[in-house]
């Protein structure tokens, strides 16, 4: 099948990652994270962010979300993220469903919450009719492909602690946005409050794993019941284990989320002189948001396909992957070129 | 490492279902199960076990019982298991947390459910101050390495059937049955009356992947979401796809199991021979539970690591697997012999 | 303590309710509803409702919302509402705990939904990552004291319908709401395609007690199951029984509903000659909104206590009783002439 | 009705308690525990247990032990009762639905747990597979009427803090346990190590309303929440509030349950006089537990109904209540004789 701009887990897995998944095969090994694969895979977690640091490995997404979630809250807790977050549109319910807690939408222009946006929530401490707020939850990279700036995020985690209350960031593509800001991952998470983080691997080229990463491990004490309750404890664990160290070699990760990134731009750019076409978000990482003519959705669909985000207004989603090629982007963009002139 | 006898799941994987992941890795698949080869896996399932069969991939056991169970069942209803079912010491309380539902342990003596044992529990019907009966879970292996016959399992269906119950299986180590029994796998679930299946394939040679299966359709119409919902849906799907693909093929997991279980009917007879150690439970399967001299654990353990499935009488339990050798065997009894002896 | 404007649950029991109470008490009666009492009352319900209403007693708004929503959803569902609305401002997360949903708050101007502002929420359905959208629940009278009219409720009920969806009512004010409409209790709820109605007795002058009610038995079949698990089900039940029965008799209610609107109406007019007093929203049961000077709150509150419902723009909320008097009110209005000119 | 032993809470209400009620009735106070009935409520459980107690009312027995089991556990803990519990045996699986517990139920000869017998629960812990134990759960009076001795209950609560486990007391019927032990109630509480208790009332002769008791303030900083959330906060609670000030004023209480225990007491010296009715557990409080012959059961429950507690062996249970008159144990009485005599 043609690749297209579907989702950047349409791809596969980076060839280098899945020869340290077979070079990590042979034997046997204690299950569930007692094995060297994995332990080295802390170490490397520990590097990154500071030796006090709680690495805890999960299948995928939703999983790591809630996990981080439900660590540090109980039941009577909000949880305020932006309407357009993964955990609050993509998750079928799971964090209301595993923590009991209340998730708060806010609407946004970009993706991006703002300590003024949120204000409004930030009420009925200690009234227990109201759900406590507890977590402010923030994606980075965006659902709407657009990366918070460390200020940003400062500013997001002060109010969460001047209200006690903790910031959470879902880094599904936290790779994607490290490049984008040219920064190491401590230097806009941890250093600029973040207090759990979601670290996610299989969107960048891993076949499946993301860790839970807390930067104060008091958070963390009941994460491995939480863990293994929440059905997300592996018990060949090695297997993800080896990835995440492959992962970290030789700055993999950041080669994977350059190329995807350079992608995104490249397109952008064919994009920007197509005048039918019009792009609505800032591109910032490896995702496009576009108004396009609705009849070349399908025609367009065909050959590459990809998803609509927005039936209403005919927006559509396109990710780039490490495994796009600048042909298919020209290819892509040409067959637009080609549609919206048509007739 | 050297290979132990702690758990099935300590191996890693048969070589050729990782080719078969290899193979499916180059291209682009639209994610979450739709790609041709999660549904050829799900056409295989088909063939095994009927047209009308649902299938649902997840990650682990866990994910699957917990997926099975909430299909079926809502928060006020009970589920009689074994007081030795995964589902009961092993899963964390997940079943709880995720269903609502109250377990009903039942003492056995030997990990199988009769309907005698469980009879005193199928009381309360109709009554609203007691959790709702509704689900007879076994697990097929048992905990305790025993195999429950066709005829054993059509008693508890029939009464299950007979109260508007349902039987669950919980098939972790279902491949070790097949061959125990020399049956295929549909003779002694769907045509002896279970009406969800968990059925396994990482403790016989896959990497990760479990499937849910339905006989009856109309109990899997919300397991789509369910699955979703408990963070069992997996994106890059392929690969559990493809490996479930290659594990019917050629029959692979019966020669996968056949191994497993003749390496622990071997070192049972090895076992026989030392009067000093004393088998306690029929080996039907890849699991062997012994009564063995407490001095000899700790040494024994750090030649082959393995775990005491009981402190206070010494009895531990050796698991065999895929990849143990004749010469494991052996060596593992010669030192169980020595040690025994020494002193 | 002089009686204030904060709650119309502040008041205590209606003397004839009190009565009913006290003439049921001698003697014994088997308990959890099998009781003449609440079989009287039942078949009130009945008698208002059609034949093949099915009622649940439970103790309180909390428990009749939560009982109703989790009696026709699944943990993958999601529930629409007013951002304003009781179940998502006022039960400190019970819905999301209980039923598992996610609550999907809508903004609105008077705390009344419409076709148009939730219409954006119905999408998703069928796609497993989305949380299933699976009842439409309006408050009436609503949190801002505002009324549905029955062809607005009819109006949502057809688009909740139309989805396959349902139209659930929280009714803790119903009483208030038939009255504002003169309409019977039928006449705005089931002929105009409610499915689901707590319906309120302890903010209009019971001492406990609401009714979960389903005009659709189907949808109640396993609501009695529910209702014990959500520690709900009263033990001495006769108690709530009579007190629907008194309630019903020679239209008890609906007494002391107008005479809380009245008083409502009477207050409107008053506060209307005071300039500096401007009323937010239409007055069409027995609460009041209104914006005052900051300056006089402390004081007002120190006479008669009352709620700031907003603290950002000194909006307050004022509700009578049914034992407000007309005096009360002149003396409030007078006092807030007083403080308004003051200084 | 003909008054029968079927329970304690077919009882009314004591006539001094309903009193209360209607005297707290007149004028308004501020709902959920702000009124002076329940701050003097509060007042009177910290005057006989304890200033630093912490006291929560909620509506109904499956509520207290519902609270108080959430506050102190996490959804991967397990909590240890026997197999009569009232919380495994009759709350329709409450318990589990809102903590997300595991419950371990335990066989018991008389419905009272001791160290031996749940020592093979005390395990696991520290290893995430496992639900980790945190409470055992004694009920006072228990379901089969006996009573622990208080150094029984220190026993218990010793190997519960050995553990770092907590002691819950369901108290249903703790005033009865109190008369039968002839202590104060902290000192078989409090004072032998409990925990957390359930305080009943609505059994001993009031309306409705039972009490969550915390001897550590620590274990309740986040009861409101989880009381709100669990739908057991009362909008007019003085009404619960007024009952137990007044079932406290003169010791009540203990006239009420000295009384029901004397005329289980009566009952038993006549039962004993009829050979043909075994009494099988000790009358230690105001239950009678016998072995009567089937034939006599429908008879006998057409004039005084009670409930089977056995239907394989016929044995019933027979309660007494604060208004069981001796006539009515004495006609009681005398139609057993007649009925296993006749033919």
């Amino acid at each position: 099948m043609k690749k297209g701009f579907a989702s950047d887990n349409n791809s596969g897995v980076r060839p280098d990652i899945l020869k340290a998944m077979e070079a990590a095969n042979p034997g046997h090994y204690t299950g569930y994270g007692n094995d060297p694969f994995t332990q080295k895979a802390i170490s490397v977690f520990k590097e990154n962010f500071g030796r006090e640091t709680e690495v805890f490995f999960v299948f995928n997404g939703t999983g790591a979300n809630v996990l981080g979630l439900s660590s540090v809250t109980r039941s009577f807790n909000s949880i305020i993220c932006a309407e357009t977050a993964h955990i609050q549109e993509d998750e079928c319910g799971a964090p209301e469903k595993f923590t009991g807690c209340k998730l708060l939408p806010v609407e946004t222009k970009n993706g991006k919450l703002t300590p003024e946006i949120i204000q409004h929530h930030l009420k009925g401490f200690d009234f227990e009719h109201h759900s406590q707020p507890k977590v402010i939850s923030i994606s980075q990279v965006t659902e709407m492909g657009t990366v918070y700036q460390p200020e940003e995020i400062k500013a997001l985690a002060g109010l969460a602690h001047s209200h006690n209350m903790l910031l959470h960031m879902d880094g599904a593509r936290i790779a994607n946005a490290a490049v984008s800001l040219n920064l190491g991952f401590r230097e806009f998470t941890k250093d600029c409050g973040v207090d759990v983080l979601s670290f996610g691997g299989t969107k960048n080229g891993m076949m499946m794993g993301e860790a839970v990463v807390f930067f104060n491990p008091d958070l963390a004490k009941q994460t491995k019941y939480l863990r293994k309750q929440s059905m997300q404890l592996y018990s060949k664990m090695r297997f993800v284990g080896a990835q995440f160290v492959a992962y970290f070699e030789n700055d993999l990760w950041k080669e994977t989320a350059a190329h995807a990134n350079k992608m995104a731009k490249m397109l952008e750019a064919e994009i920007k002189q197509i005048p039918e076409v019009k792009i609505t978000q800032p591109v910032e990482a490896n995702g496009i948001f576009a108004l396009v003519p609705p009849k070349i959705v399908k025609p367009l669909q065909e050959q590459f396909f990809f998803y609509i985000w927005n039936e209403q207004n005919s927006e559509v989603r396109w990710m780039t992957s490490f495994d796009t090629t600048e042909n298919e982007i020209r290819e892509f963009a040409a067959l637009i070129k080609k549609l919206v002139s048509e007739k």
